[in-house]
């Protein structure tokens, strides 16, 4: 995708974020890329507002098809987690059209909604990894950057470490992948090796949600499971006794799903790429 | 069942309970019975500790197997919910035999976990409603006295009241479901009127698990959903501008499942009785 000018559009699935985010990151792109900068629309939808969304479920849905189909876009990147990608995901699927194939998505958390739906579409080019509000984190601006670097250049520096292009890959928070099992937008991750990452989860719920994960028959034919960051685990009362590597570890262990170690991802600046399948 | 004396065996599938629970429980049981008292017992699993569980997995699962599979016990009822039952029902369900099949199961909330594998494996006389730990609630007695009713004389005034024996029900904390959906403890409950209640979570929460619940294809051929009491629903950011009738008539509308109203089931003393299936 080295070309002359790679053209981003910013859309949010889910929560909204600020006018200060898109302005922060367009710099940021600016300094980044002094002689191609890449062109990053930040479609009006990310700043609107209805409850606990960026607008409602119709205008998440029709903001995302604008982009999504839109032929002179190269790349949707989700502004952000937070949640309702879920309430969005049927108008969205039923409206994309032939343009939206060729395009690079990515995200993470609660996105992962969508990057399950597009994977099982069939599309080739859908990839976890760090979101425009990140830019907010300590460090953020590095996080930015390997995303920006991932989408204008596919640079191989942005992956995380043991993506080889040769196994399959795919990357899920665990509470999101749990919320997919057994409805028609779970994607087939046979023979994948399947990284997950949690943020703001008591660990007996970390525990139930990997239950869940690998009690699923569908998930049990993965290639096995690498563990990424669980960070700001929220208090268990009584004390779990387990950290979250011991469970991952137990559920591995009950289920045969073969246990492959950490991952370089989660909800943090270090958030390496992953992409969906074998396309790197 | 209005035998002489009803045998009932206490089993902590997941938290533990304390002595003193025990005591007042059977204080009480004495006292609404005075002549033909159901004999309870507790099994000393039910105060053991192992980190967030009453007692290790292994542990659990022999304690209910224990109950279960005992010739001279009527009853199972579940100490308490909290977390666990997904660690030992791979145990107990391979561990059942014939003698478990003529027994009354009785429980709620984690405890869901078990009640849908037994009912799964065709369980004919497994119910939702109150446990032991419920005489610690505000009006805990009367709980207890419904839970008792139901065990010793399967008083129909302890049913949820749109109970009828002509339509098939089940019921089950929204989260508790969520968590089985897509694996093989999953009971089919094609044409069920499925009553749904939760405890202590986040709305946005709710509707995740919601969405959940209602994209699964099995739960897409119940009867119709019935909402029972969401209460200590913790703070939404933002405020999610929706309650939670609101969110599970969404659901259903989306889902085309038919929306029936609120039913008589919580996290609460008022908690009714729902037996799976038309066993009244």
């Amino acid at each position: 995708m080295s070309k002359e000018k790679c053209r981003i559009g910013v859309v949010a699935p889910a929560s909204r974020m600020s006018l200060e985010v898109a302005e922060k990151v367009q710099a940021l792109a600016a300094s980044l890329y002094p002689d191609r900068p890449p062109e990053i629309f930040f479609h009006p939808q990310c700043f609107a507002s209805h409850g606990h969304f960026a607008g409602d479920d119709e205008t998440r849905a029709r903001a995302f098809l604008d982009i999504a189909n839109d032929d002179n876009t190269d790349a949707v990147w989700f502004a952000r987690g937070g949640y309702g990608s879920c309430r969005m995901i049927e108008a969205a699927l039923r409206g994309l059209k032939e343009p939206s194939r060729r395009k690079t998505y990515l995200g993470y958390s609660d996105s992962g909604t969508l990057l399950a739906a597009l994977y099982r579409a069939g599309f080739e080019a859908v990839a976890h990894g760090p979101m425009v509000q990140d830019i907010l984190r300590d460090g953020g601006e590095v996080a930015i950057g390997r995303a920006l670097a991932w989408m204008v250049d596919r640079a191989p520096k942005t992956l995380e470490p043991t993506v080889n292009g040769l196994n399959k890959t795919a990357a899920f928070n665990i509470t999101v992948l749990s919320q997919l099992l057994g409805t028609p937008l779970q994607p087939d991750l046979d023979g994948h090796v399947l990284m997950l990452e949690e943020v703001s989860e008591a660990m007996y719920r970390i525990d139930r949600s990997l239950f869940h994960i690998t009690s699923n028959p569908g998930i049990r034919r993965v290639a096995g499971i690498k563990l990424g960051r669980c960070s700001d685990i929220t208090a268990n009362q009584p004390n779990f006794a387990m950290n979250e590597e011991e469970v991952a570890r137990t559920w591995c262990d009950k289920s045969g799903i073969p246990w492959l170690g950490r991952a370089d991802i989660g909800h943090d600046a270090s958030n390496k790429i992953v992409p969906f399948g074998s396309g790197v």
